[in-house]
């Protein structure tokens, strides 16, 4: 049995939690959180421990899964965990990948273990298919279409606005764009012909909602280079019918091959999610897995889902792989 | 540079020909026939051997593509050739798979060689996503659908029906079927209903339609598990609509997560290829680029796509990877 702890119990911690309670070869340890652990229940009932106390955990754990955010949780708790503990974690701050890299990487390497970041779907399962594309179809044009799902980020931003009392907003992708682009049409696309963006809006009594629309509308980097629609609706609707965290997307690659590039051939990969992180636990414990028998190995060091080969994921032998899914 | 060498040289063998003529990281030293070499002409120009004096060429080569046929000609060539060379090959038959990589990992483990079985779309690519996503979503249903595209193992079984001079067989998936598995209905599938087949024929003068129609239909394995439409066509349509090799399919899993099993998930690997032989052997060469790396690191055996991490396929550094595409 691989033995997991979570760092970090919200969404993400308790979709890893579930993720672990249906795994043959996991078994959970405990959970750490920076509250107080008499307030924090679990919904498996496992042990919560304070933050403080995990360095004493260390050798309790065979993988720890990081489940803060990356704004300001990840940057500095993985590299400090990964002094103890063999660590995965989602960071999804494009910008900043390599740098949480050298830093992980530094401690990992220091420590003996292996600790694998910016694990999910994007980044994740999209940075695979992206990788896997380009190599196959080095001539070629990349496309990321995310949706149709919840942004979070964007719903926060609504809610922020003067009058707002709470908000849901959807990223959608353009149909006809992404019919262009499996058509093999390689379309160059601007940001508004790619997406739009449908808000649901709950404001308050007597809000200036013709403001509210045009302050969304307007915002700069989040709405103002897309079409974007509001709906205003009471809380009651919002929360009957928008209490999902959907999400999903599209990776394509289209490229040519063949002495005239003749030929044109089309790259698929499409996620459909009734829940984002519910998926990326799912994604995560896969990756606890592939840790912990790349430690057994004797391997260290940080890693990104591009350095591990797919069959450390799969609790299957490489035969049985290679008999039933090959 | 990567000095490759091609063995066989049908379709498959001129597709990574052509490849190789646009990979910057590799040279195509020659290639290898078992006709008598002055009979074969290459696209590029590039030397033609006899397969007699494949052993000489064991210094200049470092990584041997076998474009031979799975039937009759990998299950003896790839052992033999991983005495001397680092090898690949697209072994396709899937139920012999095991015994062909316990020989294929005897040669190259007695001779320090590496060898990747297996490699192209599917088995190859298709197999990656099964493995991803399975091991994402244990909870779950896979569906592989093919098409649309040709068979030639179909189109030739057609040829072998008396009063047939030259047809054309396509496999085409069910819309309804992909539709229920996109939704996550995770629906029950009888061969009928997963696939139709399409033959376009061309028939020797005053043949008999309606026994060449119903031998077709009729045929066990081939035709007689499928609503199969055949179509009577001249030798010049044949030539004029049908003369590409288009083919592709898609790799479904449909999985839940959450606690009672209550959230969906649906994973879909597309590909659209117009050209079957020449996007197999873009894979050829991806995985060539990994087998001539693992070797430059001393490791030694046979290999599948399940074993490789993904970053060998690509030539960007670990630091473009991560810094462009994670």
């Amino acid at each position: 049995m691989i033995r997991v702890g979570i760092a970090g119990y919200g969404n993400l911690g308790r979709g890893v939690e579930c993720a672990i309670s249906k795994s043959d070869d996991m078994e959970l340890v405990g959970v750490f959180s920076r509250r107080d652990p008499s307030t924090v229940k679990t919904v498996t009932d496992v042990a919560v421990f304070s933050m403080d106390e995990i360095e004493s955990k260390k050798d309790d754990i065979d993988v720890l899964i990081l489940c803060g955010g990356s704004a300001n949780d990840l940057p500095t708790q993985t590299p400090e965990m990964a002094k103890y503990f063999n660590v995965i974690d989602s960071f999804d701050t494009h910008a900043k990948i390599p740098e949480h890299f050298a830093n992980v990487d530094k401690a990992c390497q220091e420590n003996g273990h292996i600790g694998i970041i910016s694990v999910g779907w994007d980044p994740g399962m999209f940075s695979l298919n992206r990788l896997y594309a380009q190599a196959i179809l080095p001539n070629g044009k990349d496309y990321t279409f995310w949706g149709k799902g919840v942004s979070q980020g964007h719903s926060d931003a609504i809610r922020r606005i003067e009058g707002v009392l709470d908000a849901r907003q959807y990223t959608i992708p353009v149909e006809a764009a992404l019919e262009s682009v499996r058509k093999g049409e390689n379309p160059e696309l601007t940001t508004r012909e790619k997406h739009t963006r449908e808000c649901f809006v709950v404001a308050a009594e007597g809000a200036d909602l013709d403001k509210i629309e045009n302050d969304i509308k307007t915002m700069p980097n989040y709405f103002a280079d897309y079409d974007t629609t509001v709906h205003f609706i009471s809380q009651e609707e919002l929360d009957r019918d928008h209490a999902g965290i959907p999400h999903g997307g599209v990776v394509l690659r289209s490229g040519s091959t063949g002495f005239n590039n003749e030929n044109k051939h089309v790259i698929e990969y499409k996620l459909t999610l009734d829940s984002n992180p519910e998926f990326t636990s799912s994604v995560l414990i896969a990756y606890a897995r592939a840790a912990f028998r790349l430690q057994q190995e004797g391997q260290k060091g940080c890693k990104t889902v591009f350095d591990i080969a797919p069959a450390y994921l799969h609790a299957a032998s490489g035969d049985e792989l290679r008999k039933n899914l090959l």
